[in-house]
């Protein structure tokens, strides 16, 4: 599975409609700052914001993950994990974070990323680096593509190499398996 | 030349790193949104927001274009014109917009548009339709651009299929090739 969702993630990735990645990092650096400047530079306001423009961004690109990747559903969140790492991240992004530091129950991980395609060159002023969370859309992604294959998850940046720290890394929590719901009775 | 700056972007294109196109869209379609709100849906404000964020780009993106671009200088603004349609948004979308409509002096051309990787599936609401260019961010990034390489440049949509327009149309007109400035005496 774990090479399954990887081979996955790179023919998607070549096949698909590609842009270069810089045109990518100077929008999303223009959006950070818009909403920072509408949030006059509150950066927990931000880090919302940018959650919650990620969960209806991963909401419509799961369809294209699903549509592109044929390996079916994922059977337990080992899998999961591996499918967002190795297969969406690559296929979007074409990075492939690590997954690690699982709990003993296998619902909780860590990605840990050791490039990130929305920060080159990208430097924070002094009086938000230690709060805004600049990725954090990564996060609304994440949270936003699992719930619609009925995943809740939390998403929580824990590191950012932004911020000075050693590595970036996003911590996925699953919350919930939810169950398919029928609005309409089966007669 | 011109199949020269055309070979020249598209092994610029597959050289860089590069994105899914579909997060470049949803991106920039956040970023609009993010600029509307800010401006309380004035579609003028957003106009000029959207080529002045489009200014800081192309004075940025410039450096990775001539740096990837080795076939030196434009001699004239016809070669300029060959280089942003068949060099630079091949490099950066992997789009060659055709170059039309000179005027006698070769002073002005129509960069026209059978694909935008900006708006795809992007709809625009009734009370914008007239009134917003979607993609005015080209304008500035070309505006910008250009003024790095001492040419400055008016850029304007005339057309838009977001609209209803039959195509997608920017004008782009020569005002002044500018003096290089040397600021400190050559002694």
């Amino acid at each position: 599975m774990r090479s399954g969702a990887g081979k996955a993630g790179e023919v998607s990735f070549n096949r698909g409609e590609k842009v270069n990645a810089e045109l990518l990092l100077l929008t999303y650096g223009a959006l950070v700052a818009q909403i920072l400047k509408d949030n006059e530079k509150d950066a927990e306001a931000t880090n919302k914001k940018l959650d919650k423009i990620g969960y209806s961004i991963g909401q419509r690109i799961i369809d294209d993950y699903l549509a592109r990747n044929m390996q079916g559903t994922c059977k337990n969140f080992v899998e999961t994990a591996d499918a967002i790492a190795k297969g969406g991240f690559k296929m979007f992004l074409g990075i492939s974070p690590e997954v690690r530091a699982w709990n003993a129950d296998k619902t909780e991980f860590t990605l840990s990323f050791d490039e990130n395609p929305l920060t080159d060159f990208v430097e924070l002023p002094e009086d938000l680096v230690n709060k805004l969370w600049y990725s954090n859309i990564y996060c609304g992604v994440i949270r936003g593509a699992l719930e619609m294959v009925m995943l809740k998850v939390e998403c929580t940046f824990m590191k950012d190499a932004l911020r000075g720290d050693n590595s970036t890394e996003i911590r996925v929590k699953l919350v919930e398996e939810m169950a398919e719901e029928y609005p309409f009775k089966d007669d």
